[in-house]
């Protein structure tokens, strides 16, 4: 995790580079202007500094790992550090930590975690992809051996070694990591508790779209959830091991183990003791090519803000999808080119079991809070021709603008294909679409797929009526 | 089949309606179009005609009937005569064909196929959505009894027994009915041969996607197929059963069963008999709210010209989801509103085994023979997180106009996740998404459903380098 500290040591000069691409950071965002960077630039130099001991791995692969679906750690890593050195000509820095930007010496100060040598190595431009990390709340015990966080690919393998010893754990938080997590352990055969402080669990949906899924884990998956309660104890054995949850309203959970899962804030102390301006939710503040307010240095990835086309105000929504992209962006301009990155909906899709999770753009929990006069409907339909044998269920709740008839928002879920119908619906908001034009699109139709009339369309049409 | 007939019988007043809607056709348009005709003018009364035994079926879902993933022939019966009938206050005449319109009188002529009494009834208003007949091609026997086409519940019956006790089977055609029968008859442990008098097979796809088609079929499927080539014979032993069927450069195959999947035509003689003009390849000749150059008569469906939105010229695709589109617009202008059919691209989907098949708006073909100038790439990835254990390869191939840079077609194919792409890039043309804007959409991604930087926006970027 990147700290503020205030300390510079001695320093070791890397000596005056006339374009020197310092990347700050080296999982989506950082890997991927790296590489883009490369095949921009041919003659760019380019480091990789990051604290951590792998790069360029998936993060959002990890509770497929702990589950055993994807079999090695080593899968979720996508690009080799001897890839990017060899065939790139990246230099991976890994176990180093960027104590400091000098932005008037346009130099780094870097700390080799490992033999805590301290140097210093000059820039030309410095993309900071500093990630996010899991917020860890304030409980007793807390850090005990058995309590994680899901993020990097240390916990991931850590996680994996404790529930092949667990038969109980808690989950606290219900987002995307704590959602996906009750599938990951479930299939570990470890009985697993809910803990969400909010009434609903998976915040990011409206509460009755979230009942369906809450629903679904109660009923089909013997699922235990705590709703309207938090954690405030986590009791220790004589070990030092976590063997007890208790919670603000009296419940009391024994555990072998414990998922954190309550969200994750930007890793942005570097940034703002550097002088750089931060924004939304204490994200680094950038501009659509993804320049900071310094010169010369970009920011990408969960640690940077960004725009968000539905709602029109900048938004921290940190995923993959948009670390990526982001990355890209940055690598374009920081080499040149001028390519912007426009924004995102906070399209994001996830499924627990066989039961799928997808949204984009506007939820009416959003509109209601930002004032926006809004229609809204809700369907019911098949995913496809209902006489297939594995034809399923989905739920479609569809937001437009209620003057514009603009598409502004969409949640599905369900045991069917939500994939496809939340991507059409992020397309369509993009380009404006309104109730009116979306009826037009000539969605594909065969039985194995979906229905005549897609079940997005008819929960589009719904809304004229709404 | 609708077939032209001069001769008018004596006929038997239905007495003066004055609101009268008469439907010729009980499958997806005439069927759509009258539930939707009910909701919006509960007084009007409504009949539909139909010279088939069975109303309101998925001739979709034929081929999954005959390989039994659907098990029975009335699982495909969407809404019953009953429920017609008894809820939705709807005459339904199977087994009448409508012999002629009098435009003048304002009646239909129609007779009792079972009883062949003749009668003539009054309306107001005609829809008519007679759909589209197989194409019988003149070959010797080829109305032997071990001789089908795959088009309504009586075809799907017959090969079904057919089909049971058969060991060798030729599919003439390889459109979608022939490259889904490939399916059906191999689930069914027959041997199948696919003729196709094309140099490709599957003649919607451009021709390097199609040979990726026929590489799967061949290799993995072990399906024979031959190009450039055509039945000219079907040999009978003394039961009047081919046996045999023989191609024009010499081939010889053995067969217990034969499937003629080589297109189908617009069953348009009634309409031209009544004086309604025709348009495309001779399909009812319609504007954007489904009217016939004559008053009050209006066509849907298979039987009816279309717009295509992605070649901005009159079309003929006949498909059951445009079919179903077209009866809602036709009924709501029928009672009183106004709606617009705005046109299709062509959009389609289908599968053979595990291997899918999509398309939408303009191939390479289509932009050659109207002389638009375009850019294209062909793209391979994976349809979700390569470490993923059910991750499988797609092949999208994307066409831009060179000028505008908007998105015009695609053909996606694979093993892998095809239909939430082609109708994200379908949603796209529909808006006159250029390959920036296309660039900045935020679609899903978790690894269970796409990669980071979704695969069709991989390959519309590589547009950009083409």
């Amino acid at each position: 995790m990147y700290c503020c500290i205030k300390t510079i040591l001695t320093i070791n000069s890397g000596g005056l580079m006339n374009r020197h691409l310092i990347i700050i950071g080296g999982v989506a965002a950082g890997t991927k202007a790296a590489a883009k960077a490369r095949r921009e630039d041919k003659n760019l130099k380019i480091t990789i500094y990051t604290n951590e001991e792998y790069i360029s791995y998936s993060a959002c692969g990890i509770p497929y790992y702990i589950e055993n679906l994807v079999v090695s750690s080593d899968s979720l890593l996508i690009k080799s550090i001897k890839s990017f050195e060899e065939i790139d000509d990246v230099r991976i820095k890994t176990l180093h930590s960027v104590e400091k930007i000098d932005t008037e010496a346009k130099k780094v100060i870097v700390k080799n975690m490992q033999t805590n040598e301290i140097f210093e190595d000059e820039y030309s431009k410095i993309l900071v992809a500093t990630g996010a990390s899991p917020i860890v709340p304030n409980i007793p015990n807390v850090h005990a051996e058995n309590v994680f966080t899901v993020r990097n690919i240390n916990d991931a393998i850590k996680i994996k070694q404790a529930a092949a010893k667990s038969k109980r754990a808690a989950i606290i938080g219900s987002g995307y990591i704590g959602i996906e997590m009750i599938e990951s352990l479930n299939s570990l055969n470890i009985k697993t508790v809910l803990i969400e402080a909010q009434h609903q669990i998976f915040p990011m949906l409206d509460e009755d779209v979230a009942l369906e899924v809450q629903k679904y884990l109660e009923v089909e998956k013997n699922t235990e959830i705590v709703l309207n309660d938090s954690a405030v104890d986590f009791e220790v054995n004589n070990k030092g091991k976590v063997v007890r949850v208790l919670t603000k309203k009296g419940k009391t959970f024994e555990v072998d183990l414990v998922i954190l899962a309550v969200g994750v804030v930007p890793n942005t102390c570097l940034a703002k003791d550097s002088g750089i301006e931060l924004g939304f939710k204490n994200a680094i503040k950038v501009n659509s090519r993804m320049e900071t307010s310094l010169k010369d240095i970009y920011a990408a990835g969960d640690c940077a803000e960004t725009y968000n086309i539905a709602t029109k105000s900048p938004d921290w929504i940190p995923l993959g999808s948009t670390a990526n992209k982001q990355g890209r962006v940055a690598a374009i301009n920081i080499c040149g080119g001028n390519e912007e990155f426009r924004g995102v909906l906070g399209t994001a899709i996830t499924k627990v079991f066989d039961f799928n999770i997808a949204l984009t753009g506007i939820s009416e929990k959003v509109a209601n809070k930002l004032g926006i006069a809004y229609i809204t409907s809700t369907t019911k339909s098949r995913d496809k021709a209902s006489y297939m044998p594995d034809s399923k269920r989905i739920i479609i709740k569809v937001l437009a603008e209620k003057n514009t008839e603009k598409i502004i928002g969409a949640q599905i879920i369900g045991k069917g294909d939500v994939a496809k119908r939340i991507d059409v619906i992020a397309t369509a908001i993009t380009a404006g679409m309104t109730i009116d034009e979306f009826g037009d699109i000539d969605l594909s139709y065969a039985p194995p797929f979906s229905m005549a009339i897609d079940p997005i369309l008819i929960a589009v049409e719904a809304l004229k009526k709404s």
